[in-house]
């Protein structure tokens, strides 16, 4: 008997139908002898309608506030879901994200979790619960409730998996798995079994939306396996864990695409140190996130500075680097926001060189031109127009032979 | 400057734009200078939308689960109640029962309080905040959410007024104060411009259905004034406090009607002691309650028991008392859930003799038919077929000339 965190998104309890179905399915597990403990998000569209009403009455509502009434959601979820375990014969308790014991600093809408003390869920799953955590929430020491802001109840499995020392954290969603690529780009994309914390994180970081990259990054410290699995069908999902890639065959093992880009280019940047400080510290000040910068030499000792950030955020950036190019002297700022982003993301490319060219080959080949280039460890991103994102991504998808399942998921035993 | 407790009902905070109204009558109240304490109910039919969505779930959810799903109700309106203050400049800060220091026992679902600290709430008067309290709801030694049941918000306030010896605690809601009688039922009913505890709690147990007496019960206690008056008309209400009655003009104060009366009659029971406790007890380890209880005797040692239940209760009382007679010889047993009380009320009434038999003849003389009767100190209540309780209404209004003002209300420096 081992014990086993679960995670069930809001898609998946989003009717007393759905959660029904979640509860036969927990009920089942329980049944085979594990121990559980299942985090729960707000049905459906439920945290929405809360924020609309908020918005029905104030344009900026108090974070505080906000998160109090936000975390109602997932506390309404976890008792139905215990009430329906009920009906099927299964001891269970809802849990707060309070009572679950998770302690979070005070930063209100994106709290981070600073320690969790899961003496009460210990108690629970010793009387033979099955103990049912609200999800996305925790208490501040001044006993104030925070959430943990985007994929903040996957981060709240993940981390409960880690604090109760779990086999592993099981993260059912509406979809399969993580896949080489989006299907509905590219319908031969294929899902793979297993992938490494790295290789989520690069996939998830440029806009695969299955995971938030906070959970997998907790994950990766704790070493806690994430299943990647659908709540709706019976089937394999996807593997996320940390011994991946050490006998791997193929290099590429995803791409990843994102259409929320904008660049800006500053003109005629006076060459000479602290420039590039002066430009991005009002930004970081206004809270606004620098993703991609480039600089390009020019003649006269001025160059092109370029970077990007994303495209709710260009509206509120333009007026603050016009300010600072004016104050710098330099020359006039451009401003793009239909670009997007195409990644190709794996462990393996690190040591084996040829990835980006065999990359800018291809977008080549297929008449996609290239504006920004960008690289990590496992990753190497081009920033290209809008229009030809899902372009890129197929002929990508084509060019690495991600459509053929890999030797080592073929047969274990030839590894 | 002093400190005020208010309550508003959830059809004073049925939606957004009642929320702000509400928020500016306290904006405008605070502006005045005085703290203030404010607990505030679910939004309108919210609860009852909550039950709906655990009933798809479960029959009978556990108490427990239902507690929690029913406690959020109250923190939404909280926290919308504080996003509106903040729109109209004014600091607030919303705090949960838990968080306001309501300890109770563990019977969910209608918890009695046992303690307040209200440590937290002082400090944030003490930080110039206007407090929002959930209403409804507090939290057990092992923390977990309770619910107090029918009328919590009320007792919630009142207890809360009595915790921090508050001046007054101000009872907001959808009618203008206490009537001499239901103005439906009798248009010259009379407001009142004060009532003491105890006329209020037997108006209240009898059927008028403004205020829970377990909150009226609370005021008495801690001898807190309660205002009850219109959160939408700034009419003045009526005042329930302890120094009415001393010089009163009027004995006969207001006349209460319920028609949730059901009668059950035993006839033939032995006439032997221990028999009436033979029938109560196994009534009483259903939790079903009886109210008013009469015993005729009758020939031959055998006498008729007669005593009401509500008519919900019924159904479940009967094949309990059907079992009874069977078990101690008793001969059959007779239901009837047609009928009503009315009942007249006043602090008065017990240094003055005849009201009694003033209200009898004033029913007989209309023609209606006196099934049951049942009386307190300041209470005489007759049960009557339910057909002709507002009739009776009606006629002991006049009776007993309620619609006219008594002299101490004309002029206060007559008294």
């Amino acid at each position: 008997m081992s014990l086993v965190v679960q995670k069930y998104g809001g898609t998946s309890v989003g009717d007393a139908g759905k959660i029904k179905n979640v509860a036969s399915r927990i009920a089942k597990r329980r049944a085979q002898g594990d121990d559980l403990v299942v985090v729960v998000s707000a049905m459906g569209k439920s945290t929405d309608q809360l924020i609309s009403l908020a918005r029905e009455i104030s344009e900026q509502p108090a974070a505080r506030e906000l998160d109090v009434l936000l975390s109602t959601g997932e506390i309404v979820s976890s008792t139905l879901m215990v009430m329906a375990l009920h009906e099927m014969g299964v001891e269970a308790i809802s849990l707060s994200g309070a009572q679950a014991g998770f302690r979070t600093d005070a930063v209100h809408g994106k709290a981070r979790i600073l320690a969790i003390d899961p003496k009460r869920v210990h108690q629970e799953l010793e009387q033979g619960r099955v103990v049912i955590v609200a999800g996305f929430q925790g208490i501040t020491e001044e006993m104030d409730i925070t959430t943990l802001g985007r994929g903040g109840s996957d981060t709240t499995a993940v981390a409960m998996a880690a604090a109760l020392e779990a086999k592993t954290c099981e993260i059912y969603t509406d979809v399969d798995g993580i896949y080489t690529t989006d299907p509905r780009v590219e319908p031969k994309a294929r899902k793979l079994d297993e992938i490494s914390y790295e290789e989520m994180l690069e996939l998830a970081s440029v806009g695969a939306k299955i995971m938030h990259p906070r959970a997998v990054e907790v994950g990766a410290v704790y070493d806690i396996p994430i299943l990647v699995a659908s709540s709706f069908k019976e089937v394999p999902g996807t593997l996320i864990h940390g011994g991946v890639g050490m006998e791997q065959f193929k290099k590429v093992r995803g791409i990843a695409q994102d259409l929320d880009v904008a660049k800006l280019t500053v003109r005629g940047v006076p060459d000479r140190p602290g420039i590039a400080a002066s430009i991005f510290e009002p930004l970081a000040e206004a809270h606004l996130s620098v993703d991609t910068i480039v600089q390009n030499a020019s003649a006269e000792q001025l160059t092109d500075l370029t970077f990007t950030v994303s495209r709710s955020d260009l509206p509120k950036s333009l007026p603050i680097v016009e300010g600072v190019a004016k104050e710098i002297g330099a020359g006039e700022v451009v401003a793009d926001d239909r670009l997007g982003k195409v990644s190709i993301v794996g462990t393996g490319m690190q040591s084996a060189p040829g990835y980006a060219s065999r990359m800018f080959r291809a977008l080549y080949d297929a008449g996609i031109n290239i504006e920004m280039i960008s690289t990590s460890e496992i990753r190497i991103t081009c920033i290209i127009h809008e229009s030809r994102v899902e372009d890129a991504v197929r002929t990508l998808h084509q060019a690495f032979e991600l459509e053929r399942a890999e030797p080592s998921e073929l047969s274990a035993a030839e590894e």
